[in-house]
């Protein structure tokens, strides 16, 4: 083992990047259900009220079950990225650090979207916050992909271009809907539910990727 | 490092899926814990009373220990299907993404029965619940073996013949159970405790993987 | 890639045994300061009144750093078993989710220890705690190296002779205080006090494991 | 699989290291956004008293982003001290662990810190458990590199120095910040905001790296 073997360790270096944000996406992930309180109810009324009262907690379930879905977007987006990208670098380091701390804040974000989802404000914080980690995504690749800085140098162009596009299309969604937040905030609401269903669905980048993995 | 290299590494893909689910699992066991509190005694009675005290705690224990065992059952299924997975897809990253969302949402619906263990709708709550988990942990076991799309091409068919018996019968039990869960909540409640004890004794697929394990 | 060389990959196996168990390790570990709160002072008062509030705070720092050593302890314990194990199979993984179980649930005996320590009964449920993360340790050992069963064939009887009765001193000692708990507790948390010191300092299988490491 | 060649496995034991690191770091930059609490205002008084309420969190906001810039720190130091280091010993375990005894500690004296920001005690406690971190990142780098120990034999001197000397700024600045604390506490304010800067913007390590990764 080489001193020029250690160096060229590229993947160990990305590894651990990957590592902090699988942990920090289970921890928010996990941390969602701590919401949700069993209801507390007089032994004598159990019968009656238990019903009514897990009734009531449907706004929290759906806000579960929607921050769940966006945030395992981003986390999808964040693997297709690092799938391409093969050393890190301080600049990547950091976009990383900064995408973490806005894909923290979303539980914070979404809560208030939750509890105020009428107010203008409110909505457009939600999409701030969503924008800010969609652009600190879309940093890390433009960085990874200039001049083919931190990935394979025969990446296709292609392949850097719909990645671009793909990445870049929920910001600039999320600016849309940010835009619509004062005056139609309803507008806002029906692009942020709509953002996931697209991600969800697959994409040609998938095809691609899905063709070559399955030809070796 | 050529890029057809690099997309051969469906190992490194399928190790952040298994990285999250990890992380998911270990935050959600730990915070079990955190629902046992140390009881707050006077000290003028502490002598008295702390054993009274701790016995109080004993279901809160006795849910941490079932908790654990339950989700341990889905874990240990979870290592046994991606032991066979090779690479992974759009699909298999959201399946596995809804499996998270069944397990983390296990100590909500955990806690709700063993609040009001004798009421249908939470012995019903439970059951789906676990139902949820089985069922997307067998949907990725069924989308990764059809056309052996994401595990090896000869991979025996008896293998994912035996693996799938083994992931569907937990569901069909809590399906069974939750049939009874009107009339007969403790049958019900029998069938679960009976569950996880099947899936600790060892089972045929066990035997092979430890024989070929054994072999090399 | 040939399904033999699928099954060959024990260390995958191993791999997501050992990550489940760094991640509860982590979270236990970072949750233990979340039981240190910041005093709340009126600000009139916080130049005089500050000092002291944060003097009251050194029974919970002590518990802090007396908490984080012992889990170090096992984890560093688990690290050097897992070192030598190769393979994994079902009754190692239950074995592993016991020790786990039993690892998650030394915060809650070491606070009713720091609160209630001359109690004989808060001594004993810490150190049957101790006890059974020690036994449950010793457990995957004792499995692992029976018939050389997940090691490997070579393994000398000499480094599982000499690891076995590295981690079985602790609950021998632990079994120990036990027994002093009764009629002399302060014995007991001395032992306790003295087992995380005998397991810092370095032993004979460290010096045997350095050489090896350095020789290659 | 011979034995020797298990012993040669350095980088197993060095990831599981770097696993338990990344998971206490991605907890404890997680838990930062669980101190900031969506504000309760009631239904009637929403759209007068949502902008006020939410203006009124910006100090738990910046000391969110301050605590994941300063771990944040840590982190990337961590990540290129492990870099270079090759095999484990205990005496790297265990400065390790007081190295992570020391981080998930920041979350604490941050919040004091924020706090009583303008308290002499509270400014030395933040300096000394940032002097602690520090200190304890250089131990294990001086345990690793003194006569090549625990990395590659022939990783020249210069790097040695140049990362010594990176590792050991942050600590010489915060005894400078401790040591006015008394008197000026606004010049340690100042240079704890400046720490951060100076390692986010890149060094001469860093190039080199580049350099070296770029090459193969």
């Amino acid at each position: 083992m080489s001193t020029e073997g250690a160096w060229s360790e590229g993947g160990l270096t990305k590894g651990r990047l990957e590592a902090l944000t699988d942990g920090v996406f289970a921890i928010v992930l996990t941390l969602l259900v701590l919401d949700i309180k069993v209801p507390e109810i007089p032994p004598a009324k159990v019968s009656e009220e238990l019903m009514t009262s897990l009734f009531l907690l449907w706004p929290k379930i759906l806000g579960y079950v929607i921050s769940f879905v966006i945030l395992g977007v981003y986390w999808v987006g964040h693997h297709a990225v690092y799938h391409y990208i093969r050393r890190s670098d301080r600049v990547l380091l950091w976009s990383n650090m900064f995408f973490l701390m806005a894909v923290a804040f979303v539980p914070f974000s979404a809560a208030l979207f939750s509890a105020y989802g009428r107010q203008p404000l409110a909505v457009r914080i939600f999409g701030y916050n969503q924008l800010a980690a969609g652009l600190c995504l879309y940093a890390q690749w433009w960085h990874a992909t200039r001049g083919r800085r931190l990935v394979d140098r025969d990446l296709p162009a292609r392949i850097v271009r719909l990645a671009s596009l793909r990445i870049l299309t929920a910001p600039a969604l999320y600016l849309f809907a940010i835009g619509f937040s004062t005056f139609h905030p309803i507008v806002s609401v029906l692009i942020y539910l709509l953002v996931p269903v697209f991600y969800i669905l697959p994409g040609r980048i998938d095809r691609h990727w899905t063709r070559l993995s399955g030809s070796h």
